[in-house]
């Protein structure tokens, strides 16, 4: 299943003006140092803690980092999905645990191979530094913005092109968009630091308002991009 | 003014046994490429939006990266201290506002400089992993811990040794520090994602339990660190 990225993409497009060179990684890739591991919906690929020998690319499909508190609260921290990597550390353990959302496709590269590659540092320093404003505007979702303007921000993060600097805001037709949430309501409650409950809660109010339709329970339709884009509090 | 970074202090000790090899990025600094700034307390770096032509290191004091919502709501998304790099982007453009916290003195260098000198990507990267580390123990501070937890965190973080993976505990005297917080009650807030008369609550409520004594306004004695550190959360 083919899955947008909720975050990286309106990120990505932003940064379309920038030439990134990404050959040395494709190389690396290539050259059989990175296994293709395949895993199925909501299989784990390492827990907070363990030893963090191995570096890992979404090749397809797409995995949440989240972290635990003691009593079993649960905060997804990111999300990543094609060409994201993960399981780089500063240190010797992970800091996350990652599971994958859906079935997915990953590059498994040993550790010490990526870190002696020095071809391969400027793609990652890219992806770190991407990988930092998308927890920039995070901290920001989720340290500022109330309930509805988290989901409005989740739902727009799908909706790539538009809402950023340089919005042209609807074509002359229809202002609707289908989207792939990809991700249970536990799973964008505990992304978006909220319950089950009130992201259920803001569903339906949307729904009410016609700014959206559940078209399946991973399928949404937004049905006024502009409509949802001026609920996130950065319109 | 000395400043303990109130994050990075217990990650760089969780770390301490990974060699880092940060030889490149001195003999950088000290070849001349690398301009010393020096600024008064509150003192602007650079604006969002701005171009990102420079890359900083804290080479003293401290500096925050904040993010304004249109409304003016305010969310400080990074705390840096000494050795802190700040103004690397995967765009062309700031993501972030920068700002001194205290009179701090700067090392300012040339992006492109940085960028075509391969000897420093290492330094980089592990100063981006740091990061991002701190960002993913911030995520779960905003998104799930309460304000009393949220606070506790914060002071804990002044506290490095304690607390974290092989805390030993409380020695045979008094299980007190006195820290110096080198923020203001708004920028407290602005960090931990609450109000400012919360945090005052909070400090009100601390002293009245005898956790913490306010010796000044930026200065604070915690009295009981282990008390602190099991109303974290994180315990």
């Amino acid at each position: 299943m083919a899955y947008k990225m909720p975050c990286a993409g309106g990120i990505a497009e932003r940064l379309s003006d920038i030439v990134h060179d990404e050959s040395a990684w494709t190389e690396f890739i290539r050259s059989g140092r990175a296994k293709k591991v395949s895993l199925a919906e909501h299989e784990n690929v390492y827990f907070e803690g363990d030893r963090a020998d191995r570096i890992y690319e979404v090749a397809d499909g797409a995995v949440m980092l989240y972290k635990l508190l003691p009593d079993g609260r649960r905060q997804v921290v990111e999300i990543l999905s094609g060409g994201g990597l993960f399981g780089l550390q500063a240190g010797e353990l992970h800091d996350c645990s990652a599971e994958t959302l859906v079935a997915s496709t990953l590059h498994a590269a040993d550790r010490r191979d990526v870190e002696a590659a020095n071809e391969l540092q400027s793609h990652i320093t890219r992806c770190l530094l991407e990988q930092l404003q998308i927890l920039h505007d995070h901290t920001v979702l989720l340290g500022r913005k109330n309930a509805f303007e988290r989901v409005a921000t989740f739902l727009m993060r799908f909706v790539p092109l538009r809402g950023g600097a340089g919005c042209l805001g609807p074509g002359p037709d229809a202002d609707d968009r289908v989207i792939l949430l990809a991700m249970t309501r536990q799973e964008i409650a505990d992304y978006l630091g909220l319950t089950i409950e009130t992201v259920s809660r803001i569903f339906s109010e949307m729904r009410r308002r016609n700014l959206v339709a559940v078209e399946r329970h991973d399928r949404m339709r937004i049905c006024d991009v502009c409509g949802i884009c001026r609920l996130t509090g950065t319109h």
